[in-house]
């Protein structure tokens, strides 16, 4: 029987990553510190790695696909096929990206005015790269976390750091003054398994399942009853890709319509169909939206 | 932009209120100790105040609408306007009440008895008020809690204390002899602020939107198949509002019937349904019912 | 008012029993340290029970009904109904049996070679029945579990001890050699009970409620979009056994196919019903298959 | 190298029983789930049993020694060697007794009364003996714990259980009428291990310690100042077993009196000994007393 | 029998004066829900009353004596003994005290210029006596906590509050601008019970106890080894109350000095000590020091 | 003012450093998030710094001195003052070490074998540096931990990972061929700072403390009452470092002898004590011990 072996990315996303898979279809199985977990799925053999080394496990065929952030790949140059790009749900609505800070007082103010300066950061080959690239001259230096402390003790002039809000960074009384890049998490397949049939459509299959399940955490289906002749203008009002679906009512010259929309949208559409003549509206949950 | 500014009762009802909004479409960020949570609509701004000083915000416009009970309403004589009455589940199925209570061998049966007695309450205002209607002459003291502690230390002949199934009280060898008031949860709103139409109308979505919750988490989606010649006996028992919505099945002379029902008939339901020829019954959960 | 007393399995699988009535409609309020739970419906009393003494209390009468596995039927001899078999959803895919095992290095292969040897078990009367039937002369011995230690201390020569993937004694050194019993939840009433046609109505409710909420826990709803030319084609790929319901779709070609299938089975079913052209798939939860 | 193999008590008395064993002087320490845990010292091999059984274990020589109660040593009818008496410090101050509880309008009143009846009790060897010697003819059965329901239920007319104060007996609607048995922890040990010197001195090291951590638990040093002339006086008033150090105070007519006494004493020892003419007294905690 | 009723506050204070008993010789059981908790000295009651009530308690002769602030007393205007006053140990340095504060870019600077005003606290009758008494004609409303937040909504001017250090006050935008009083946790005693001998003895046992157990969670015993030539260089070093005590070491021109010291000296000491001579220095834990 | 920056390592050992600065007389009170915790001496300035970088900090002078273990210093090749060793409580008995490791059935049996093999390792540099000594040429490669997982999973041929007892290496199907450097927690101090003579002496002060409390964990005082002519024999068998405290006691031939020895050996010197004819012996708890 062919498997296809699967990274789970250790820390904060694995829960998260566990709990998606299982709304798509599969029970993963964490037993105590093992790091190959158990899944309801002959096919799938599971391994748990860190997002920092997950793309070099990939690329050196240890394990077919896996998740991780486009900055660890970028980081580790790893030569893999990037296969989809997976948004899950977060606290902020802010894109996750590294940027580099200075002291709220530094003169340094762009880019080339780091030029024989010390940078400290987590992402040591992909921040020198960057710079090199604009022939910019700086001393690039692994920081073990806690990066904001370096510049605060003089370890460091700079720092290029991950950050959703900015409050940390600002917290520390650090300033942003450039974005290198926004990152997000990325399926990731090795590229002689990605050439195998089997193993594509498998990992076509993960795909569509993970996103049909993140999709669902995000939308509703909507129901409602509607006199005849308001039909056409309750439709128009429905920001539903799907034509919706009709049904009658019993004995009656109602109508059911059916349809699935963004639950952020609902709280204001809901006093609008009822504006227009709708009745007897539920919403429901769903699992999956594929 | 205009912002309605809105007050969540601290407290027991605190939680509830932010699970009910996040069901209504809204979500509140409570960080840490602020008084000010955050609310992902940017023309709502979000307060947390005591429900016993919530009328008094409103009254004078600190706030514009806000969720308190009857019993805080009258205690601080606040002119307000009562939008509505929600009722949130509960443990218990009896109402919140206001009643006296005095010692299970005490000599005072009727209100007149108390006539020169000490009451201890924590709604000395409208405890006063309550007698003085009556000609009752009493002396009211107030109580920071445990109030049923006051009549067996002697501090007080009687308390006037709020209980839903009055097994605190008895626990304490007090009896009720009398209710005073049942009080509910309302959502009330500044006078004024309700005479400008764009506030009234936003009161108007959240009120539709915190009642559509409520009552969904007491409903269910309830579906089956049934013989063509079966429906009009079947849709004759279902206890549902509005007519059922009707579709047909494949390649059949049985027809599809669906409907939203109470939660707690369904154990009920379900035997006779089936008595009647219904099949394949599933039922499904609701977020919302309008 | 007619009653039914009703036994709630004590122990491991007592919480699982009451949030399986809370889907099937029955809230269970166990209050502290008493036997005597409240519930929602007038016509039951609870009890709680051990299972181990569950059909004692059912054959003398103290209980109308109740949930017990079917080796503590068979352990106490009970002279019960077994109304009905009940699979509880479990960690593992195996069902739960008694076997036999002794320690991996002996001499001991067949029940014949325990003549004249010393076993030790929780399941005494059952085991000792067993080995009697067979003439084969055992020595039986009450265990308060840690069975598995009896035969490292040489308390006893083999045990007879309950298992679902054999792991705990392989653990201990042990080998199974014999399974002499394969157990799971019944539902089993008093005779006398049963033949009241009030209490075996009754009866009947909770049966088909219960196993319609178990039903559920591993069913979906699902609904998807079809172009009208497909339709027998994916219809006959839906592995459901009642036939689907059929509605339109507004201004469109295209029906809506709806139908309730096992959840294991849709991560595979999705990529064929798109493949076959199926659009606008989305899965939803469900509460109840009756 | 010699061991000693001991016995610790499962459950209720484990993790008492391992604090005592700390501060002895031995560290425990339990892996997981095994029976076997780590204890430093090279002599000795722990194994965790249940009290029920752990006579047994010591009777056959699989453990030398053990720790259980004198109840089980009884039910068991072991042939062990009881060793010494050990009273661990409870939360109430009565012995928990094996008594007999009846319903509490029951016209049972005394043993006698039972002839021809049914009683259910954990310990049921025991109890059968206790009644054989009187001559009482009933019918003893194994109850799986919560027996004080099995009279409620119908299952027997009397109980046979384990109380210390009682009050859960009497919130079952029982009468305790007879005490069989008073009960408390024992060390026991195998009879033919007890008669080697080398374990024999061993069990003799552990019994000291042990004894001596649990008398240090309810006893105190306490060192006072006395003027040399109310010397007598004070020592008077001490209640201790050994004389008490004395020693000089620096450049004065005082002196330093020093005793260990019990804890319970000292809230109305200090205010004697002030009035007698002490100061500067101080207590501090005591590890061992021997 | 006679006996005192104690009362003990209720909420933060209550695990800490509870803890402070138990050091002091006297255990208190809190049975759930009961305001009557046990306690092992027959000649005493408990009785949990809130902080804020506690005085009036004392004054009615409900209980015979508690712990209760300074503040509540003044508020209460109780009529009562205060015996003693305890300071328990605290997080800050800081001493709690009653401030007013006002919006940081208010005018207001002094007392007077709250003629007029509006001022919300918890401590309406305090602060009305104390505005009273300087001629200042003020508006007091009770507040129900969250008090800082009254003058940002506008419902107050300015609030009297409680603090330690300051910073929630600082936090909610607001500055001090005077203190009106310093507060701390006092026992009192109804003026009646302590004309009574045997209940002053009483209190005074408990004072004495409470006190000796409070000091010594600031002290520790520390002994010391010294050449005799140099004990009179050490002994003018220690910061001891008493004279040490002097013993002989064996066979030695060294001698033994113990005493008693603040804990916080010791880090400072110790170095000293070495300076001078003295070796082999330990330090021991206190559980009194009377 | 002179001040001391120190620090403290975060992580693993935080905790412990924190409590061990406790009992030495220092507070150390962590507010959230912050590096720069408070401590109650107004002489020192804490931070808390991962131990990895400790060294880099306060080679630079960003920190005076701070707590961290060999192996970082040497990793980090910082030129620092290492004042002392620290050698922490731990549950194993066994020193850390940095040991290479290689697949259980790996030809690699000596370093040598490792010519041109990969080494995955968190110990970059000190890896590096200690093959190159040895003219072994390696490819190094730096491990976010989890670093046995590389060996499995081909990534590297061996590894050099810190561990106690070997088990985690083990468990991976690894075995230890080498060991590479023992290490343990050091004080270490700026060199400019050492020459200091005020941060000098107080760096002195918290090494003498720190040491006297770790001490203090494995020591107890033991006292005991002993005929005169068998002192000369007692004190003996008493494995103290000092000569022991005599006292007498009252009216009394027997004396007291007191005096602080290890507590492991406690357990086995109490029987002899008893049988030389010690009496009344008690242990007591120890704070500090310089």
């Amino acid at each position: 029987m062919k498997t296809l072996k699967f990274g789970i990315p250790k820390g904060s996303l694995q829960k998260a990553t566990i709990s998606l898979f299982e709304k798509s279809g599969w029970k993963i199985n964490v037993n105590g510190r093992s790091y190959f977990p158990d899944i309801n799925d002959e096919e799938i053999e599971c391994a748990i790695c860190r997002a920092q080394e997950m793309s070099r496990y990939v690329e050196n065929g240890t394990i077919d696909a896996g998740l991780t952030g486009l900055d660890w790949i970028e980081e580790n140059k790893s030569d893999v096929e990037i296969v989809d790009d997976l948004v899950y749900s977060k606290v902020s609505q802010e894109p996750a990206r590294w940027v580099l800070a200075v002291p709220a007082d530094s003169n340094i103010k762009r880019l080339e005015d780091l030029q024989g300066k010390k940078i400290s950061t987590e992402l040591v080959n992909f921040t020198k790269h960057y710079f090199k690239e604009r022939n910019i001259d700086v001393d690039v230096e692994f920081s073990w976390g806690a990066t904001e402390a370096k510049v605060v003790s003089g370890l460091a002039d700079a720092i290029v750091e991950v950050t959703e809000t900015g409050s940390t960074i600002k917290a520390h009384g650090l300033k942003i003054i450039y974005e290198l890049m926004q990152t997000n998490t990325q399926l990731i397949a090795n590229k002689e398994s990605y050439k195998d049939p089997w193993k594509k459509t498998k990992i076509g299959q993960i795909i569509l399942l993970l996103k049909g399940a993140l999709r669902a955490e995000n939308m509703v289906g909507l129901k409602m009853n509607v006199p005849q002749d308001k039909t056409e203008e309750v439709i128009k009002i429905l920001p539903s890709l799907n034509a919706p679906t009709m049904a009658s009512l019993h004995n009656s010259d109602w109508v059911s319509v059916e349809t699935v929309v963004d639950a952020k949208v609902v709280r204001d559409l809901i006093p609008t169909l009822i504006s227009v003549g709708a009745e007897g509206i539920i919403e429901y949950p769903l699992n999956k939206v594929i």
